[in-house]
């Protein structure tokens, strides 16, 4: 299992799921699939993907979750991207959604994808009641945590940042990890020790974004360590796994000192 | 089965799904429960529910399903409301929830809502992967309707009048009885049953809604034919079904000559 063969199994679930650009309303199809992009990182995805092999499932059972996480992932960015919210008119070097589509249209292309997120997360082969109920727990607690985000634009206390990290950005990873633990077969155990994975996981990202932002809330080196700390315990809850955890563990690894 | 019972059901599963306003963030549950309100007519829920009897299933079997279509047809009246949308600071005679919560805090409970209602509907104790898809696809239709109708404001053909009326309106209607159906224990062709009744529903109500606003896009006499006949045809579909479909009968036939 490598990791290109992965990105190309999400490209070619996204492009599967997304309508395609010529089907009525041809401008909503066109602005889901430029807030999806191709060729990301792709990061949750993967995670998704790995989990299902963590638990000694296959890659190919947690297909639709991947795609599904990916698309819920993208919905919040371009909402996030609002002049309501963030008034950000450029995302990863090209105009944000609204500003190339406008505001209604940008809305309603976030409200598709959410919803074109559960649809594709219900066509997992196996346990689609709970991959479907792992993904809303995420859709509810991302926006949970993006209300607080915004709220507490000022002074943060660490009660703050735990509970705007652990919502707006762990709560995917979770999702990511435990929808792929389920439609890979995996047992509750093997479900648990992947959400205490994926939340340490997420906790390590959003801290490390931080120090690439130079815009931690806290101070440099307790930074560094807290980044530390969570990618260890993110490579401690793989040890009861039964499947292969090498790309699970490497990813975590790779996360430590990233450039972007 | 009254339709009292149907409601309370209703109302008592919405309660229970629904995060308490003590929970942080306060400011978004109090809105997404602003949002949803109480007492309303729940017309979705109840087709949902007695789409359940329908098939020879239980009422109780579709409470999530039918609290799911609610808090997901909910969403889309906060998200239409919006400035950048309808631009609407009323709603059911009370301000809109951006009108009293804030346009960004609208924008955040409408896609809470929905998350929440793809959670709720996958707690249905049977059938969740079909149960979430047929949301799913209402989900994603309903906002290609809602592009159309906000694109094709000025003349509209009668291409344009069936494709917004048969996802913005239809399509919910669909996903409620279709999920009821599934929730129920029905067979594939008992769901296409339904979902044949639930379309027809679905243009009948949004032809009697025309009437009312005194907005129809036809004559007047030609408006109430097609309501005559798409009411005909809801019930007609109803013929093959194995369960009590008195209560689905009269929904369709009190929804000609409604009042509101």
């Amino acid at each position: 299992m490598d990791v290109q063969s992965l990105l190309n199994l999400t490209e070619k679930t996204l492009d599967e799921v997304m309508p395609r650009a010529d089907e009525r309303p041809s401008v909503l199809h066109e602005a889901m699939r430029y807030a999806v992009g191709t060729g990301g990182k792709r990061i949750r995805p993967l995670v998704c993907l790995a989990s299902a092999v963590a638990v000694g499932g296959r890659a190919e059972d947690a297909r639709y979750p991947a795609a599904a996480i990916e698309l819920l992932h993208n919905y919040t960015l371009v909402h996030d991207d609002l002049p309501s919210m963030d008034n950000d008119t450029e995302r990863r070097g090209k105009p944000s959604v609204w500003a190339k589509f406008g505001e209604a249209n940008a809305t309603l292309a976030g409200d598709a994808l959410q919803a074109l997120a559960f649809w594709a997360a219900a066509k997992a082969p196996r346990n689609a009641g709970e991959i479907v109920a792992a993904l809303g727990k995420a859709g509810v607690g991302v926006v949970r945590g993006q209300v607080e985000d915004v709220a507490a634009s000022g002074e943060r206390g660490t009660d703050d940042v735990d509970f705007i990290y652990t919502h707006k950005t762990a709560d995917l990873f979770i999702a990511a990890a435990t929808m792929g633990g389920y439609a890979g077969g995996g047992s509750e155990a093997d479900v648990v020790a992947l959400g205490k994975f994926a939340l340490n996981l997420g906790l390590a990202f959003q801290y490390e974004d931080d120090l690439l932002d130079g815009d931690s809330p806290f101070p440099k080196e307790k930074t560094e360590a807290l980044v530390r700390e969570a990618t260890g315990a993110a490579i401690a809850a793989l040890a009861s796994l039964p499947g292969d955890t090498s790309f699970l563990k490497s990813l975590a690894e790779r996360l430590v000192g990233r450039k972007s």
